[in-house]
């Protein structure tokens, strides 16, 4: 039987009661630090959790160790001693957020092996209560390595959930795989700076401004949650970005819309450095750009088109009067669908207004614009 | 000081180690089951760990007490012990995935009570992991509550993430809060069930026609996820319908496009009642539909107004070359942009062509459509 074990964010303290029992029946106890990072006084006190028992002393001792990205990934001979054994794997906040835990039980579900995961606290539900922000008000969130391709992916999410008005959550690279096998080496794992993430996602603004990101806007960076020294920090890009930042995790939270609620809590559960303050109303979707502008120059150029039009002092033109008159209702079609949030019509509306002036101007050679 | 425990989503053993010490170090503990199902055998099991404790016999036992909703949302009896005592409130999965304990900690932080949140297994999250979805394939997570208002929203938020590839979480209505008030007393708390989530989808997609929902739409259902009943089951809504759900909590999930990867986790991962397909593919957005209608009707109604403009067999007249020009080449246009995934350039494109034909239509009092 294969046990999968989520240590939770706070090491020792986070892990959940149940677990014990399991991993004094376990024949073999590994312990991994790519998903996240396990320290090694976790370990020990595992060790000595596992060398109290009686189980323990009568089968001098189980096997416990530290293992690497590749034995977890390659899984045959933790599959193979979970055929016949009792296996257990510890890591980092809850297992199941990794996708190679995802795949380890898949693979163990197709060979039959009884698979048992035991949930823990997972950062990233953690992080977002702590900043104060609701759940719910989540678009779809990322993870950010170190590489612009990555960074493209990123700002467009970023992007989408603005447009919804819904926060995005950034987890930031973390890589720690440097040859640990042992149980008595330290590490020292990478972890993606939230400097970095913001210089990547202001380089993507410049080249694809489409979220009007900038120095101004306001970010949540939340480092080493689950740890005593923990942060939740906010305010604004510039300022966020001239902090200093030792190890991590770090993850980056760019608000969309901030229900008054949501600015009160970030106000007293974040240290803020600069007033809370939403970017969603800072951007505006391509379609309401466009509205914005075409509808009001449009408005003109019909105005236009009706003076020169009757510009031989006779009125407009009997045989134009239908076009003239169409292209006023589709300009307030155009308005009223936009106010209405209608804006695949909104813009049929404005394009068809725009036609029907247009086709005058072509025909009469004159530019109402 | 204020510390707000969360017990995880398996009563005890999910309970993390770290809070034990914390319970024993504290004057009051309060439990609540409004924000999740806390059995009477957890608290004894609380009980009896506080009343072995070397400080509660001097102390003569702590407090510790079920409370109701109103108890917790007044928090003026638990803020004011806050102050000069060490409370612990025990809740339900992560304790701030509720807004309950969010604005308890926002008002403590105000009076200046230490806060310290113990997080721990989140039922969503667990849920997610079990299901062997990618949890960054999810768009905005809902709660269905059992009235037609909130299914509207829940209806509209599936379309937004069907829309963008994207899963939807529609996690259910969960009330206990019939006046349990004391040690003893067990409670029937009520559970929104699955079918009465697709019943109120279908409903809303009768009305609203825009996420093509069926009963044959594949869906994911996972029912009490961390106690050993707990089920993950898959199939067709009409499947998933037919079933029996005792109890819960139960979380719905309509998946958007499925990865072979994630098509091969539900496959092995979740009862497998209908073969996986995911949803996104079924929908298409407004834009979609409109470009896919409107750009063939247009182009035929060019090719009849060309044929009616030239119908006194002398071909175009002159004046309306330009006219018919430009509308060919918006026409084209808007295939170019919707191609090229521009919808809103291909809408205007559409609509601006529509207009030019229809000037001449007007003018010359002939339909070409």
């Amino acid at each position: 039987m294969l046990h999968i074990i989520g240590i939770g964010i706070s090491e020792f303290d986070s892990l959940p009661i149940g677990s014990v029992e399991v991993l004094k029946n376990s024949d073999f106890v590994f312990l991994e630090r790519f998903t996240g990072f396990i320290s090694d006084d976790f370990m020990m006190k595992i060790h000595n959790i596992l060398n109290d028992s009686k189980e323990s002393q009568l089968n001098s001792g189980i096997d416990i160790k530290f293992v690497k990205r590749w034995y977890i990934e390659d899984g045959r001979e933790i599959l193979e001693k979970a055929s016949s054994n009792n296996v257990s794997i510890l890591a980092y906040g809850d297992p199941l957020v990794a996708t190679t835990y995802n795949e380890l039980m898949v693979r163990a579900k197709k060979l039959s092996i009884d698979v048992k995961v035991i949930h823990s606290s997972s950062g990233l539900i953690s992080l977002i209560g702590e900043t104060g922000l609701q759940p719910y008000k989540f678009g779809k969130m990322v993870t950010l390595m170190n590489d612009p391709m990555s960074s493209i992916t990123v700002y467009n999410t970023i992007y989408d959930n603005l447009s919804l008005g819904l926060h995005t959550l950034i987890l930031t690279e973390y890589n720690n795989d440097d040859g640990i096998d042992n149980f008595t080496s330290s590490s020292n794992p990478f972890y993606l700076s939230p400097k970095k993430v913001f210089d990547l996602l202001l380089e993507r603004e410049a080249e694809i401004k489409l979220a009007n990101l900038s120095t101004k806007t306001f970010a949540i960076v939340a480092s080493k949650i689950g740890s005593d020294d923990s942060q939740i920090l906010s305010g604004n890009i510039d300022t966020l970005s001239r902090l200093e930042y030792e190890g991590g995790p770090n993850s980056v939270i760019i608000p969309g819309s901030l229900h008054f609620i949501e600015e009160d809590s970030v106000r007293n559960l974040t240290k803020l450095l600069d007033p809370p303050n939403g970017n969603s109303s800072r951007i505006s979707k391509l379609a309401n750009r466009m509205l914005d502008k075409y509808i009001p120059n449009a408005k003109i150029a019909l105005a236009n088109l009706i003076n020169l039009l009757s510009s031989t002092g006779e009125g407009l033109p009997k045989e134009y009067e239908s076009v003239i008159e169409n292209a006023e209702n589709y300009l307030n079609d155009a308005q009223t669908f936009y106010n209405q949030g209608k804006l695949e019509l909104a813009i049929l509306s404005i394009g068809y207004a725009e036609g029907l002036i247009d086709s005058l101007r072509f025909q009469k050679n004159m530019n109402p614009w």
